[in-house]
């Protein structure tokens, strides 16, 4: 028995038109896009059609979209890129950032750089007064993420840009999980830097981007043959992008109705879960009257419940949950993310990440709360007997 | 009409049963391989198994393997990730290396390394006396590649190796042309580092691998969720993993039917090329008895004739041939490794590669030839013309 998925922040299944828009490329049509002869130049058509896509779905000029491997690569990218044009100053990035911003951003300080980490409230949204005083030490970089992986916390990245400006930062935001969940535009948002990703949409793994102000100066990660005007080099990977391209087109098209679907599915959950007496996560009122979190995700914990072990219970019951950011996931520390909110790190252990994707349905959602509250009391049991 | 495919050394076409391999691994097994749950823990399973197949390949342990997106960042990786941990010194690299290891090089003068370049001889092969000299500085990194991507030059790694390890410095090997197509033996190199990639060898776009001495410390190059035993975040990208593993299977499988049929067409496209003098790059005669090229290219010019002219017209009358390397063809400046040969500017920028793959058969080269001749004809009656 296939378990349910309900682990799209994770990973998503390729969508059907996306694989047929890349499947030529992977067999036929197979050329190498810096390649001179037809089957070079069919490559680079397909990269620069989706380089459009691509574009187009984030409110963006093609020329600014330089295609990476992966939403990680577009990140170290972004920071290390942009911060090796610089003299070393201060990098900040928020205490919720995925680890493939904050670590990048450790690494400067062998280079003289100094990061620090910007607070979260208890709603794990960015503490604007924290960041106004950050902000009085010269700073170099700000990174704060557009939607968070696990609680689903939208950020307003417009007042952070505006604000970092004013002391002359650049500004990157990582967009991967918010593409596809709610409207991103560049322009709008008015960073420097904007990373999205393939595999969160229903694209294939081995795609990603980085979305440039093209006044920025950056540094490549990369060396080598010099595509993407020279800012990333390695063979273009023709049949990913592709996908990208394709994909994008299809959550712009998808956007609204996949907004209300999942959100639909969440609210049901979430009255669920609060009669269960979950702690959700994030779950507090937004900035400005808009959503406060993206649409598909719900962060809860119960007391004295290990996230861990509730997942497991859960796939065994044929429903796939996250403990945590799947990206991290190997340690079995708890949340960063509920750490920097102020959650208690006991109730913190017991985190589960439900994340929905189009494909799911009501059915499905009121089934995970029956099996959900059965295997609540069977580990309490345990637990009481236990103890 | 399709043109015939005589560039395979640019990228190749997935295999089919490359292809079965990875379909499953992009629609319904589509796992992110940290989550916990069963998707999570197919998908793992499946990057384990490819991390076995690999390593199988070229005779190393499976924790050997660091997977990466690409050969060009498993040699950025090599490169910066083996220096960033050693007091600068001096770097060494090939003449006749390709730029995804040159390049990251030289970007470590900004750290105070010295990056220094191995002569080879008119033949392609690394001038034994000159890396002597150079090794008489401190060296942290010497870095040649086993076979060359233009000439198809193989380089006598294990004594290169030696003679560098005698002098403390580590040693790396681009591998990327040669597996597939010669045996490659980590082990029997010897090196600490060793960089294969799977477009080159009927794989998916999109999987790489760094294969490491154990011995070896070395720094990330893409931080973040702490995949691949924290070497290289990012999340797996399953299918082309999957899809690498088989297409290491089947290269070990059929290598000697390859090379004896690849070697073949290229013996029959160079005893025509002699009849019509072209200039043969890289084909003087090897070292230590063995075999001096990879088998499947052929790297050539005529004086007098444009190398992307000549490419042009091919691709007009069906045949799909490079220029130089791929990799880097969207200069127009005469092949750095000719150059490294000592071979005439003029007679360099004539250079045409042809490299064969298995589904290439002696009537298309028989073909090619006839068409070439014919070409060479209008091509100079043209210049004459002109002239």
């Amino acid at each position: 028995m296939t378990p349910v998925f309900f682990d799209h922040n994770s990973t998503t299944a390729l969508k059907t038109e996306v694989l047929e828009a890349m499947l030529p490329h992977m067999v036929e049509q197979h050329g190498n896009a810096t390649s001179r002869h037809s089957y070079g130049r069919t490559a680079r058509a397909a990269v620069e059609h989706a380089r459009e896509q691509v574009a187009n779905a984030v409110g963006a000029y093609a020329n600014q979209v330089v295609f990476t491997a992966s939403g990680t690569e577009a990140n170290n990218f972004a920071v290390h890129g942009i911060c090796s044009n610089l003299a070393p100053k201060q990098i900040l990035t928020s205490a919720v950032e995925h680890p493939c911003v904050s670590r990048p951003a450790l690494t400067l300080q062998a280079h003289g750089w100094q990061a620090k980490s910007i607070q979260v409230d208890k709603d794990c949204k960015i503490d604007m007064q924290h960041l106004q005083h950050l902000l009085q030490t010269p700073t170099g970089l700000v990174s704060v993420m557009l939607a968070n992986n696990e609680t689903g916390v939208i950020q307003d990245i417009a007042a952070i840009n505006q604000l970092a400006r004013q002391h002359n930062a650049y500004v990157h935001t990582d967009a991967v999980q918010a593409l596809g969940k709610i409207p991103v535009d560049f322009f709008s948002l008015g960073v420097h830097a904007m990373t999205v990703s393939s595999h969160k949409i229903g694209g294939p793994l081995g795609a990603g981007a980085l979305v440039l102000d093209k006044r920025v100066d950056i540094q490549p990660l990369l060396y080598g043959g010099g595509q993407e005007r020279g800012l990333r080099s390695g063979t273009e990977n023709v049949p990913a992008i592709v996908g990208f391209g394709a994909a994008c087109d299809l959550a712009i098209k998808n956007l609204s109705t996949f907004a209300q679907h999942t959100q639909h599915l969440r609210d049901a959950l979430e009255v669920g879960l609060r009669k269960m007496n979950a702690a959700l996560f994030g779950s507090g009122p937004g900035f400005s009257g808009e959503s406060r979190r993206i649409p598909n995700t719900s962060f809860f914990a119960f007391p004295n419940i290990e996230g861990e072990t509730l997942v497991t219970a859960l796939d065994k019951r044929g429903f796939a949950v996250a403990s945590g950011s799947a990206c991290s996931s190997d340690s079995s520390e708890p949340s960063h993310v509920l750490l920097a909110m102020g959650v208690d790190e006991e109730l913190a252990r017991g985190a589960i990440r439900v994340s929905f994707g189009a494909s799911n349905t009501m059915e499905q959602v009121q089934h995970f709360l029956v099996v959900l509250e059965n295997e609540l009391k069977r580990l309490r049991n345990l637990t009481a007997v236990a103890a």
